[in-house]
């Protein structure tokens, strides 16, 4: 069997310790390929740069491993993979991350390391988004890891049947194990910090808190709060089939 | 009954000729607000600034309507509107466009048009995207106009029942009616053109075709094609729930 060809990327930036982690963890797993934004790219959603050029540098950062910092969103990093250094040829997994602080719940709509991931799935690529529980710059990964490889391991086994796409959040402190579930309902309250800047003209920044809206169990945030890594198989299909019916007033709207 | 809130967004920016066609639409079926960028962020899919403060200032383009340019991505210019302006207060509806250009299949990903109206069906609000299949900024929307508002008045009295988010694509050329459906599969087949900035520099701009790989009929894409107006019930649950048993494989995965 030849090796397969694994991309690694993420939006905390090339430089951010969850990728550097993420590339240790893969490196003897396949023919490793690195492409990642060259600056913090949080919050980036489905982002891709349309009316700017795109900048594309190799760097050594990971001894012997290709690797290449972008200037554009995550989603740009994998279309540029794709299409610039591997040429079209056939890419087996993608892993993204590891992403310093949590996917879970509707954070996937904002997460620019799942939408990464996302964006490989889209071309039929199996795809993992790794995000670990604690947002500070030096996060201690070391109890992820083992779970982390053995998850890559699994899926390059047994390969991703219907949706090719998983979130993978990891709590922090100690692992009970792994639990497959769906996406928790939830959303943010924001509040926006308001004050002016030195010229006296008003600005504001956003900040927030996560605000758990889900009556029932099966879902992410609650694996995470009992300790297990949450795992939920994702698609980017985003119809409502429910609603199809339901919407026939609309069909009565004619020439 | 009390006047409707109606915010008012798009992703082209505030003076793009679609938002104000859609202003024009809307200004007599409620209170109006409008949040719109203050430049062009097509592309700019679920992104959010987390780094960056947010500017929001009122401007005078629309006779008799209360107008702010934000400085942010279209998800931004909703958050702002919820939190700053309108400080909490319910909203009934949330219109974004009209798009100049398609945003069938999965473009919903990328687009920053539905990502808007998605972030307010997030918070509740029932939430419609426009998009007119013309890409050009002086598109001519005299067709689409009746059928919008025909549409924005039946979601009024009718109400979302489900899903809160309707994104809604509009063909050019003769109407026939229109079609709820599903979202057509598809992905884009990008290209990059490839060549040297003044200072000697490579780079990357990225064009693409899409490529339309649904074989069934019950789709956006077709109904466009047929001459229908789209309408596909969408959400923010991106749980593959056929998976989740597919993935047994990984809850084998203990501590």
């Amino acid at each position: 069997m030849p090796r397969p060809r694994i991309l690694v990327t993420n939006d905390d930036g090339i430089i951010a310790p969850g990728i550097k982690t993420l590339v240790n963890i893969v490196k003897d797993f396949g023919e490793v390929l690195v492409v990642a934004p060259d600056k913090p790219q949080s919050g980036q959603g489905h982002a891709i740069t349309l009316e700017q050029p795109l900048r594309l540098r190799e760097v050594d950062l990971f001894p012997g491993i290709r690797a290449f910092e972008c200037s554009g969103t995550p989603v740009d990093c994998v279309k540029l993979s794709k299409n610039i250094v591997w040429k079209g040829e056939n890419i087996d997994l993608c892993v993204s991350g590891i992403n310093h602080g949590s996917n879970a719940s509707v954070n996937i709509l904002y997460s620019g390391t799942m939408s990464a991931a996302m964006e490989a799935s889209l071309e039929g690529i199996d795809s993992i988004g790794f995000s670990y529980l604690d947002f500070s710059f030096d996060a201690d990964f070391t109890q992820a890891k083992p779970y982390i490889s053995r998850i890559i391991l699994e899926v390059l086994k047994n390969k991703l049947k219907y949706s090719q796409l998983i979130n993978v959040n990891i709590p922090k402190g100690e692992i009970k194990g792994v639990k497959v579930c769906r996406q928790a309902k939830g959303t943010w309250v924001e509040e926006f910090v308001q004050s002016v800047d030195p010229r006296g003209e008003p600005y504001y920044w956003m900040t927030g808190k996560f605000s758990y809206t889900d009556p029932d169990r099966d879902n992410d945030l609650k694996a995470l709060e009992d300790g297990y890594i949450s795992v939920v198989p994702s698609h980017h299909d985003l119809t409502h089939y429910k609603s199809i019916p339901a919407l026939d007033f609309l069909e009565k709207i004619n020439p």
